[in-house]
């Protein structure tokens, strides 16, 4: 897979992307991440590329041109599956978007800034809007970073272990059971009996309901579609 | 404010918090960010802090002991309002939350990574448990990342213009409406004219409307509180 992101603070995403299992899926060559400066393709000298919106009000737009200029650029080296632009009024991600996206070959990443991009270039370029949660960050380089992480681990052969991904959170409509580790007894309490007892049915049985009662204490809504 | 992250990869968070807005919040003071690699506190010299998972199965466990020693050692030097872990399975996070907490002196944040940690930790000490969304990260790196960044930015003083925030999506349960800047007319899209009316009422009544008219569309669920 490959990703493109379009920002105009590519600094921010420096570490995101070269550490950890971000780092082992580029090291592997399953994924291949590309940060592209808008200041590259700036309206003027000055490094141009936002404006005061019209109508008044405070923060800057991310003005057309160069987005339009940006994107038309990088078309022209590969086709995009979907023009992705991260915004707090997009569909809100899941585990079945993240899943659906990992199957994809090439995608565009546009990152906000300020009060967000010019509405035309949502309307004439942007496939898919999609944002990470009810909630507002600063811009959307950590909302790709977010994205990019989501969709990435899910790519076969990322993960040391295939099985992992499969036993996380939501896969199947769940969170995840509780989980433990050494040493078995710990500042006075105790790994449950059951997950010692060596009998592979029991275990799994436990994980069933412990995972099915923390979703209906947690997340009841999770549960309409089980 | 003051937030302090345990977490085994600090490489990842270099970025993100040296940049743009985190790090003019930090410039000014009114925010400091401290990132602890958890293995200072590892109980071996071979830097040891988690173990595989009593039960079997794929994915390591961070353990009780490293967390307990750092959380503790932490605590000594300051107390935390909150003791906050990232996990898929927490509160899922938005605009209230974030709300809420930027009113607050001193957050601690754990970042799990691999397959969570132990869970008689989260018993112990952990008073809020997060999600940044429905979706599945390789850790709780860019999950605190996102989360310091939510918060970090309602903290008055550090976007430059106040009222910046105040019209932000989710702020009254309603999506942004959309934005324009120049030129007013671009590869046949014209801005809508009343947007460069100068009625400031117009305006207001036009960009309300358009709110409501993308938050009944795209997230009617919102308006169930309004």
């Amino acid at each position: 897979m490959h990703i493109d992101i379009i920002t105009v603070q590519p600094d921010l995403l420096a570490s995101p992307f070269s550490h950890s299992i971000m780092k082992r899926a580029q090291d592997k060559g399953l994924l291949t991440v590309q940060v592209h400066h808008l200041r590259k393709w700036a309206i003027n000298e000055y490094g141009q590329v936002d404006d005061y919106q019209y109508g008044g009000g405070a923060g800057m737009v991310m003005m057309c041109e160069p987005l339009a200029n940006a994107i038309e650029e990088l078309s022209t080296e590969r086709k995009f599956d979907e023009i992705i632009y991260l915004t707090p009024d997009g569909k809100t991600l899941n585990q079945k978007t993240a899943n659906m996206l990992s199957l994809k070959q090439n995608l565009l990443l546009i990152c906000g800034h300020y009060k967000g991009i010019d509405e035309r270039i949502r309307e004439k370029y942007v496939t898919l809007e999609i944002s990470i949660g009810d909630y507002v960050l600063s811009g959307g380089e950590l909302a790709a970073a977010v994205l990019v992480d989501a969709i990435g681990r899910l790519i076969p052969g990322v993960l040391g272990d295939e099985t992992s991904a499969l036993t996380d959170s939501f896969q199947d409509n769940l969170l995840a059971p509780p989980v433990y580790t050494r040493p078995v007894e710990w500042n006075g309490m105790k790994v449950p009996d059951v997950l010692m007892s060596g009998d592979h049915k029991k275990i799994e049985d436990w994980r069933y309901e412990q995972a099915l009662q923390r979703t209906k204490e947690r997340r009841p809504d999770l549960l309409r579609d089980h």
